[in-house]
């Protein structure tokens, strides 16, 4: 199935224009669509029907595009995949109560889930759309701490990363009709491998190649982001260690010496081989292999 | 069923604080609560049982709160039932975030719906939340507009004001048991009691009783609101009709030499008519009654 002809076919021409509008500029971006295709390899891995799962796919890639819309304002962004974000191009007020109805789009798209699954469904997107909001928060509650650990690093970006993909996973493997044991291997697949793409994230922000990875390296080292990165070498440095005053370079050395750079390679392995393992536990065919062609991908991207 | 007590039950302790205090806060402002009362008389109404109808009157009344917090903030409201509004007391991302959390949490408790009923509901319930947000489009559109239409001016008001009321009954009514024709006579009743609210608003907005009013005379005649007085009286008076550098007591004056504070006592008498009407449909109660009293309350209401 074509996900992107299929989020095309939503219809945001109606009135009022100013409500709307910014909706499909928002899913009109594209992206990489992954929070949907990993819906449907969910219910194709556990012998389900794709069909079946198109509504809570498109559900799933619509909130995820209202929490980046929202995120925009909070964070102030003035780009988002090399556009004007909404409250940039149109205003605030827009950006804000355009994103409310998107959030309500994605529950009027799940309400298209067969009746007999909408309940549970409902529910683990209800989860996951809190996990998502607390994960931001404590985001936000981070930038204000100078104690946060590695721990809460990663239990932050559980939330705000991880349980979409997991959810993606197991709402799809659900409806296909996966026994529970199946939707857990898969939620906990995703789970890793969201954790794996964060920190190579973090990574690729201090080590990525700077012609490949679109943006200028160090862009958290100059904000003081508490990263995976930063965190680690804190960790190991000890409480005193900071980047304050540092440039870039000097902050990468330290993260070489450190084994900073070495830790989150190992990292990033070990979460990808989680993942793999979790995929053990379903019958393999086409599409566990798809989900674990994935996870190497995922691991060895470069931008 | 006392349904503050019910709405006190709901625990909004948990982490992270910053983002679950506002939500406490907003819902302890108190307030009519009369989304959830409709509710449950829709089902009372119609023979059903109040227990069943709760998930769905909490989710009502918790969307309602959500929709004034984000309000505020687009309208930069300082203050709000005599209490600083969330983004002043925190601020905008919070009001943001705590926002989109609040809209999760009436889902999640609209989840609670008996399974068999739950699809309906919630398409019913994601109909209205669309026309909420498109009302507040329109509202926002006006303020742009000299020639809005007091038809115009009808459909938003019904779309921002009335469908959450006529909606709160007519899923009341549904949950409860009662027949299509039982559910659109009580959502009929709802529409008719909401517009006729909102106009008897704008005229004791203009000629209210100051002691008992709550607030100055005339705000919408010094903010330039296009409200049903402002239309009806351009409606009467032709196109070139103005309030600009006019002071309050002038156009109160021009109100009652129009005939317009007549118009809208009268329109305020046809819609209760129309809803009262709407009730005659139904096997007369208790229920009905306490409905029949709500509507000459809200007509006869001097704040």
């Amino acid at each position: 199935m074509n996900i992107n002809a299929e989020i095309e076919k939503l219809d945001w021409t109606r009135e009022p224009k100013g409500l709307y509008e910014p909706i499909g500029y928002t899913l009109a971006a594209g992206g990489k669509r992954i929070r949907p295709r990993l819906a449907l390899l969910g219910a194709l891995a556990v012998g389900g029907k794709e069909q079946d799962v198109l509504p809570a796919a498109l559900a799933l890639e619509v909130f995820h595009n209202f929490t980046l819309l929202h995120d925009d304002v909070m964070d102030k962004a003035q780009v988002r995949r090399g556009r004007p974000t909404v409250h940039i191009k149109w205003n605030e007020n827009t950006a804000i109560l355009s994103g409310d109805q998107m959030m309500i789009e994605a529950y009027k798209l799940l309400s298209g889930v067969q009746a007999d699954k909408l309940p549970k469904v409902l529910c683990l997107f209800n989860k996951m759309a809190t996990e998502i909001c607390e994960g931001q928060q404590y985001d936000v509650d981070f930038e204000q701490r100078n104690d946060v650990t590695l721990a809460e690093y990663m239990e932050m970006i559980r939330l705000k990363t991880s349980v979409l993909l997991a959810t993606a996973l197991q709402i799809g493997a659900y409806i296909g009709g996966g026994s529970e044991q199946q939707q857990h291997a898969l939620y906990d697949y995703g789970i890793n491998i969201g954790l794996a793409f964060q920190i190579q994230d973090d990574l690729l922000d201090c080590f990525g190649d700077p012609q490949t990875f679109g943006k200028a390296i160090g862009g958290d080292i100059r904000e003081g982001k508490k990263t995976f990165m930063w965190l680690t070498a804190r960790n190991i440095a000890g409480d005193t260690w900071t980047t304050d005053n540092k440039d870039v370079p000097t902050v990468l050395q330290e993260y070489e010496h450190l084994g900073v750079r070495k830790a989150a390679e190992e990292q990033i392995a070990a979460l990808t081989q989680k993942a793999l393992h979790s995929l053990e536990l379903l019958h393999a065919n086409q599409y566990t292999q798809e989900l674990q062609s994935l996870a190497h991908q995922l691991s060895a991207r470069t931008k």
